[in-house]
């Protein structure tokens, strides 16, 4: 089938979108251009042509040229052939989420899942014996975590780790079924050896769960013995990554095998930890984890904004019906064709800039230069909600975009197949979506709760009566009618103006943030307080919970993205991208206009004034949503035949 | 892999299954029944081992096997060697929805589109020449409308049907590249003929679209003389059909190649139509294919139940967390699981419901038994709509339902990947989505305008008071305020209680199509008279315009469950269905609750009920979870392997 060259992508100013480009890109762009540059030689993009194995032979080549060139070691410390930026490392991988996804996975795999294990929970003598190989790709590596029978309850892993201190050894053991490890990447073909997360007995004592260095095939790739390894098949998609199933059979490994940063066990067995509180141990470990799930959050957003980019290149030529005798007219004119993109590329954005505030709080504390707890634990929370929040919006925004594109979208040869298929993934892996939001929300609830046990006796008095005071206000309906009575008797009053101001958006997304948690906070309380079954509790609580962390996050989103805004010192970018962020606001408060009003923070006449808003903005950006999307700076080379889509109206 | 039994189905009562089972089968029973075996027979699951090439064999293989066995000719005239029973082959095409989807959508091609098109559009002669080899599957046909650059806008395609009176034969031609015929089903492959929808021009003048019959390939497979054909290539699903481009470059084919029920041109080229207005002649000829929108609807419901069961089973098995020190508990416990899953299923019924209704209103039309001229628009605007509603459903539910599977939904080997990729089209293909919907809404309009051309003078203003003091009533919130004042001023009112009256939900859900429906017609009205560009006041209010058709199906679908569930006579089953529509009806309110507050027909106190009495409802349907989808009759053979999904936890 005949391939026409691309159509002209009309964007009226092409330095405008360099300029933006360079806003977006931050800091790390040098880390950036170098994925692009790698995306862009010959070779190097997505093959939609390659059966599964193939595919798995040419992600690990991929991944080998990706190492020699210097695109994966970004992160690690320079005395093992890294570059010692974690910042930038994140910023590289977010990147490679344009080109093929698979690849992305396996290198998340072997750098900074089975890396990370390495690096944040081993000491040196682990890092001595690991990480230069692995940051060269010479010892491809596992994370067995995950298991049949617990993937999100990693606290109930029953595989087991018996010390044996008469062979100074640890016995790795598969005890049932349900036990095996499941879902391994780089498991199937690859791997040499695994970070397994099992149980620690020794003397006789459970520690709960720990990370040990467990080799799984020897130098020429057979299984070792006592080792048993099965492929989990073909998946829906990230066919490029060979998962696998692993059970143990008593495998002995040596004593040093324990990752043992946060627990030590000495030569008698005997257990010690700088963390007393085997909980806080527990989740002080998994939580060095945190940047797969940071990573994961900003490979979402990227592979988003590829779809964005082929449905906007579409909607700018396909033409569709028009006025009578007239030339058809190109999607984008069309009211509901911008509804359909624009909001999201507004999302997008916010996403972008929070997750570069998000990077650059996790540089600071990996790198050392923060070693606040309760950074830690800030970051802990909007890692957990960012990366549900952000593949969620990968999910549905792939999928918006693919069906704007019509049928051009169903081609195998376009991207849609392989983002749709890839990121599908992504709200179930680094944490199931709905448990990282509970998360998150258990985490502001916590934080909620110390700060209310903070409070001296007055203060306290006079947070409760703001409290209740709300409360009336929202129960006697006196604040709406009086709000509404204020709109409706006061005409002419320019209700999208002052829609459109910054504080207005800001002040109605802090308020259900903070109104939704201490909501939660009472619910909770009330309910435990009426000696009502704790578990029945946080069930019937469980949908306010999880709009804590959702509200929590918009929030978020909003303060990241106009703060970015604010700091633009491009009068003409500045002017685009303060309508860009209106418009997330108000699109987010449009979603939620059925809770607002029931808070009595917008009565029915503003509501309705924030949906001619949202309009009224999606005419004006109209004109911008190429220059928005061209400016994400997509290599060509990551769109495939995606120009097919765009063809079609020209053919 | 180890594949183990399927556990046992958490039904308390499977008696109660099989009633409940009759129930939603309804008049078509036998079938859906005769459907249901055949998939169940050794061969006929769904197979995701297939390479595409593969996989279009198997296809053409099994529409044969079905063929024979009686499973696709049911709607065909008896005279043809068919049932002559349009309503039962609707419902056996939904049922072969549970299978393979390359397998239907091939069904779909061969015996709806190309036998729909020579049966409705052709006349006697065209029936003898074509229908029985047809419906045996002797002769492969295809349905050529689509092109590159004329999809959703059928007046404007480009391919031309000349008369030459001298040869008395049409002259079919590709004039340009953006007229080859596009996605063209069975045209890769198997396809010999086709109805191909091109321009006609006779005697210099041209008389628009019309269909005509045009050999593609001899019997041998070879590709006719001045035809052209080219395989689409992959797809993002459906890959056993063989999707094809067409280009046609001077073919001559007779005069009697017309499909000329509705249009005829003799000898000497003079052309002549029983329908005088080239429009309506137009949309009469599109309009007899309507049988496609709903079959395709039919389709989508049936997709939407296989992933439903496979959800249900998992969260009915799996255990994930718990109380501290307890066992696990099944996700089906969760609230947000609950609410993930319960409301869908209570929406499938109401599909299911509202589909059966208007499947019995096309067999009525179709068998000639209802004339009326209202009828047949009646049930354009609702296949339309109905089809929007039910592909946009299986889309986001599907997908829902794969996530509430976690890893497991995301193995091949499981029915998701299919579902997916294979239902994903549905939304663009028999009509765009946002196309059909405005089209719904653009009949909607009219009928409201011949409405409002019927009253008479007295009860035009009669009409217009009513409307206008709806208006103020929301504009000066007088009416809210009232409702607010009375909800806060009865203490212990029984909120809920009153919106599980079927009378309460309906009377919203039809408040707001008839609102949304006089609002539009008075904005259009308004930009119209205020001398804007009616395009412009289109676009302006086409977010509006697609709210009213789907307020309109929202309608529909209530009307058509809780009348379902009244004439049900099963009170033990009546009393979970009525539940189950309640839960229907409310969280359809409760998604649109900003709507009604913004409107005054929700005060924030009564939106909150709402809230409160669909999570209500989402606990009180949990037990009966398993029955609701058990019932939906899933051949088992159908799951693939998705009983994996279900034995993790049990491994």
């Amino acid at each position: 089938m005949a391939v026409t060259p691309h159509p002209a992508v009309p964007v009226a100013d092409p330095e405008g979108r360099a300029r933006l480009q360079r806003w977006l890109d931050g800091p790390h762009a040098g880390a950036r251009d170098l994925v692009r540059a790698w995306l862009e030689e010959p070779g190097h993009a997505p093959r939609p042509d390659l059966e599964w194995q193939e595919h798995r032979t040419q992600v690990m080549a991929w991944a080998k040229e990706l190492a020699d060139a210097g695109g994966t070691s970004i992160g690690f410390p320079e005395q093992y052939g890294g570059g010692g930026d974690v910042g930038a490392s994140i910023a590289a991988f977010e990147t490679l989420a344009m080109g093929d996804l698979s690849l992305l996975v396996k290198c998340g795999v072997q750098f900074g899942l089975w890396g990370g294990a390495v690096l944040h929970l081993g000491t040196e003598r682990h890092h001595r014996a690991y990480l230069a190989d692995t940051v060269a790709l010479r010892l491809p590596g596992c994370f067995a975590m995950t298991e049949t029978g617990h993937g999100s309850n990693v606290q109930q892993l029953e595989t087991t780790a018996t010390y044996d201190a008469d062979a100074d050894e640890w016995v790795i053991h598969t005890p049932r079924e349900s036990a095996r490890k499941e879902w391994i990447g780089n498991a199937a073909r690859d791997g040499r050896i695994a970070a397994v997360f099992a149980q620690l007995e020794t003397q006789g004592k459970g520690h709960g769960v720990h990370a040990f260095v467990v080799p799984l095939r020897g130098e020429d790739g057979t299984v070792l013995p006592g080792v048993r390894i099965e492929d989990c098949g073909q998946k829906l998609g990230l066919d490029g990554v060979d998962n696998g199933l692993i059970w143990f059979d008593r495998v002995r490994v040596p004593r040093d095998a324990l990752l043992d940063r946060y627990a030590q066990v000495d030569g008698d067995g005997a257990y010690s930890s700088p963390i007393e509180n085997p909980n806080k141990r527990f989740f002080t470990m998994v939580g060095t984890l945190i940047q797969g799930r940071v990573s994961v959050c900003g490979a979402a957003i990227n592979a988003t904004k590829v779809a964005q980019v082929i449905a906007v290149r579409h909607a700018e030529t396909r033409r569709q019906f028009g006025p009578p005798g007239q030339e058809e007219v190109v999607l984008m004119e069309y009211r509901t064709h911008q509804r359909r993109l624009l909001p999201d590329i507004a999302k997008s954005y916010a996403l972008h800039a929070a997750q570069e505030g998000m990077v650059a709080k996790l540089d600071a504390i990996f790198s050392g230069h923060d070693a606040s707890e309760r950074h830690r634990r800030e970051l802990e929370t909007l890692a957990a909600g960012m990366k549900a929040v952000a593949t969620e919006h990968a999910t549905r925004v792939i999928q918006e975009c693919r069906e704007a594109c019509g049928g051009a979208g169903y081609l195998r040869a376009n991207r849609f197949a392989a983002l749709k298929a890839d990121t599908d993934v992504f709200t179930t892996f680094e944490g199931d979506n709905t448990v990282l939001l509970q998360l998150a929300a258990k985490n502001l609830l916590t934080d909620y709760q110390v700060h209310f046990g903070d409070l001296d006796p007055l203060g306290l008095a006079g947070f409760f009566v703001g409290e209740a005071w709300e409360t009336v206000a929202e129960k006697s309906a006196v604040r709406e009618v009086l709000g509404r009575l204020a709109d409706d008797l006061s005409p002419g009053r320019d209700e999208q103006g002052q829609l459109l101001e910054r504080e207005t958006q800001l002040g109605l997304l802090r308020w259900r943030a903070d109104h939704m948690l201490s909501g939660a906070a009472r619910r909770l309380k009330g309910g435990m307080d009426a000696g009502t079954d704790p578990f029945e509790v946080l069930v019937n609580c469980q949908d306010h919970v999880v709009a804590v962390a959702r509200a929590h996050v918009d929030r978020v989103l909003l303060e990241a993205f106009a703060e970015r805004v604010e700091a633009c010192d491009d009068v003409a970018l500045r002017a685009v991208l303060d309508q860009l962020c209106s418009l997330f606001a108000l699109s987010t408060i449009e979603a939620d206009r059925g809770w607002f009003q029931e808070h009595g923070r917008l009565s029915s006449t503003r509501s309705k004034a924030v949906i001619k808003t949202v309009n009224r903005l999606c005419g004006e950006l109209r004109p911008h949503a190429a220059l928005l999307t061209e400016a994400y700076g997509v290599p060509e080379a990551a769109f495939g035949d995606a120009h097919r889509v765009t063809q079609r109206a020209d053919a």
